[in-house]
Parts: structure tokens; C-alpha cells; sequence
């Protein structure tokens, strides 16, 4: 009786495992991870938290799951997953170039990557020195490109998901900028208080028009599972009323 | 590659096996390694390309040689070699901080930190958001304490060794350097082109009131060891002129 129990718990584990293995099979999805960093000079930049985990943790369970991944990632210390196109950037500049070269055909791009909102107009080509008699520097930076709003405004746009880390009012400004970015979906992001940047755990609240769906603090990978998941219902529902 | 890492490790091995393990027992060594990252809210900081390597090697070498050796580190993605004291920090404030717990009664202080020149003002408290019109983002920094220049004019300083990494007119830039902040030895190091920063080779220039001495391409690890030698001889010369 005991042997028929472990074999029926084998049996539905193994189902699970490879339903959820299928589940990604013959999608494709472009995903951006890390941060930028923003070159001053040749030896200084401005860099952000972001370690990378919560996109390249998305990009491992989507291959897992079958899909084929193309992983567009800026300066982070992780091993590529397995099955996994990994295309390594530096800047907000080299990203967008890389994302504009991958995104057509994309099934769902999704935007995890901390784009620097701003950098140098003109880095300089020399270290900066700095003078004895000099007790300030002021740096006048430009706006970057906006990666996933381009993205958006494109004919065949892919389905767009997006995050929004914030140390503040996380909810009410990821749904405005959901709206305003003309994403899809977004997914808000605590950041402080061991959630977040640098750190394993996270916890998520996922909004779309249809509703808002939180995930629970967990670690990087299994919420990354639960995102997928929950990102496929909201692809089956489109699908459904496509037909 | 291999044959580098296969040298390396015999090096490493027969250093270990001669007299020079013993050369610097009952010396006291303060290190200082890798980058400063100066925050300019909770997830933006102005980082740079110091590995930590140099140091790491230093230390490394330094520990082996029979020196007791504190090294005090910026963010890098190094493993403490065996034998030394660690003490992580992220700001040049922190730093200075705990240099200021730790040079006194040191025999040599190696500023090998990429000690970042500026820092902001004040940190804002949460993270800078960019307005939709706004298309230009101004920061005032201020000057962060120069930590071996503080050390230099302290009663009780330790013999000091600094870095000069450049891009253009390292050489002179670097004897420049060295008399201005009072250091007794200074490494001149060309920056780009394959070395210097986040590369495994390094060249340096070491110069002191005494003379100048070259220390060719190599692995940073031989390179270390090479600048001890030439330290040690150094420190010989003092203590036979004390006499």
C-alpha cells in the first residue's frame, strides 16, 4: 500500500514536471537582467543594486520550461543558465541596441534589467582629475533611452512585462506606470528591508488590466515560477479571445 | 592561459619552500583593495573598475611571506586569502574610518583602494525619480577625504606605498603624487590597453626617493610578490641608515 502511494506521488510529480516543462515549450522570450553601468570616464561609472538574480532566476525557469530564451544582461557576477542566449551589455545604450536587434518574434519580453534613467551627455576620454584647489565636481547628465516604452510602441510588439523597484508607494506608481509605459504587466518590487536588490528573497505584486495578483516572499527562483505561471494564464486568456 | 596559472602555482609553491616565506615575520602590513562605491540614493552609486586584485594579491603574498596583514576592502568579488585579516567597507568615509581604527603601530600601509575623489553631499533617502520632462539631472559632489594623505601626516605613520593608476602621463603624474601626499613609495600604473583595472596582468613603475624601478607585465600575483621584494629591500635601507 505504501509502494502504491509513492507511485501514485511519482506519478503526479512527473505529470506536474512535465506539464510545467511544456508549459514554455514553443514560446519565445527576450528577457533583460542587471543593471547598466554608466560610464564618467575610464575608470568611474554610475552603477545601480540590481544583482541580476530575479531576471536570470525568470530566464532559468522559462528554458526550463521550454521555452527558448534569449537573456540580455548588463555588468553581474552569475552563471548563464542552461539552455539559455546570453548576450552581455554594459550601458543603457548597448541594451536598447542589443533589445531592438532581438525583440521582433518575441512572444513575451520581459523588461527585469535596472536601466540607468540617466548618463553622461559625453564621457570623457581621460580619467577626470581632480585639482587640489577643487572642492566640488558637478556632472550634467541626459536622460537615456527608455528600453521597454520603445519597445511598446512598436506593431509587433511582444507581450510586455515590466518592473517597478521602488522604496516608496511601490503599488500606486507601478500602476500608473504600467499605463503610461503601455506594458502589459508589472510587476511592483518592494526594495529595502531584505527584499529586493542584492538579496535572494523578493516578493511581488502583479498587475495587469484584468487584475492584481501578489506573490508571497520567497526565493528568487520560486517566485519566478509563480510568475511564469501566472503569466501564462494571462497569455491563455489572450489567446482565448483572440479565437 | 594554462601554462600562466601552471607557472604561477610553481612559483607560488617554491616561494613557499624558500627562505622569503620568513621575510616578512613580525611585520605588520595594512592593506586597503578594490573600489569605493559612493551612494547616490538607496539603489544608484557612483562606482569605478578597481577589481580589489592588486590587493588581494598583496595581502595574499604578503600573509604567505609570514606578515601579520589587515586588509581592508571596497565591494569586489574576492575570496579572503589565507592568513588575512578582512575588514569589509563600501565609502571612502568608511574606509578612512577604519583605517584610522587600524594604522597605528602597522610597519606599511599599501593604499591599493581605488578610493572613489568625490561623493554626494547628502544621499537622498529614496531613490531619485526622473520626471517625464525632465531631461537633464545635475549632481553636486563634494570631495571625500584623501585616507593616505591623512595617514601621511599622522606622528606615528607607517612606511606608506600608494597607487597612481592612469590613463596618460602616468609617470609623472606619479612622482608628482608622490611627494605631494608624502608617500615614501608610489606605483605607477598605466591604465587601459590590457591592464590595470578588471585584468589579471598588471606593469608598474615603483618609485621612491631613491630611484625608480620597473616591474614588467605579469600576473598580478608574481607582481606582488616582486613589489614586496623590492619593499623589503627598501625598509632594509631605512633600518640600516637608523642604525
Amino acid at each position: 500500500q505504501i509502494a502504491a502511494v509513492v507511485a501514485d506521488f511519482f506519478a503526479d510529480f512527473f505529470a506536474r514536471q512535465t506539464a510545467q516543462q511544456q508549459a514554455w515549450l514553443g514560446k519565445k522570450l527576450l528577457i533583460t537582467a542587471g543593471p547598466t553601468f554608466e560610464d564618467l570616464d575610464p575608470v568611474r561609472f554610475i552603477g545601480n543594486r540590481s544583482s541580476g538574480k530575479m531576471g536570470f532566476a525568470l530566464a532559468a525557469a522559462a528554458a526550463q520550461q521550454g521555452a527558448e530564451v534569449i537573456l540580455i544582461t548588463g555588468p553581474v557576477n552569475l552563471a548563464t543558465p542552461p539552455g539559455v542566449t546570453r548576450i552581455d551589455v554594459r550601458s543603457a545604450q548597448q541594451m536598447l541596441a542589443q533589445v531592438q536587434a532581438h525583440y521582433s518574434g518575441v512572444d513575451v519580453m520581459i523588461g527585469a534589467a535596472a536601466v540607468a534613467d540617466f548618463r553622461m551627455a559625453q564621457p570623457a576620454a581621460h580619467k577626470i582629475k581632480k585639482q587640489a584647489n577643487q572642492d566640488e565636481l558637478m556632472l550634467t547628465l541626459i536622460k537615456n533611452p527608455d528600453i521597454i516604452a520603445w519597445v511598446a510602441q512598436q506593431v509587433d510588439k511582444p507581450y510586455l512585462v515590466g518592473f517597478a523597484a521602488e522604496t516608496e508607494a511601490v503599488a500606486d506608481y507601478a500602476r500608473h506606470k504600467r499605463v503610461q509605459k503601455g506594458l502589459d504587466m508589472i510587476c511592483a518590487n518592494q526594495v529595502g528591508a531584505g527584499l529586493g536588490f542584492e538579496v535572494s528573497d523578493n516578493a511581488l505584486l502583479v498587475i495587469t488590466a484584468n487584475g492584481e495578483y501578489p506573490l508571497p516572499t520567497q526565493s528568487k527562483q520560486a517566485l519566478a515560477r509563480e510568475l511564469l505561471a501566472q503569466l501564462h494564464t494571462e497569455l491563455a486568456k489572450i489567446e482565448a479571445s483572440d479565437q
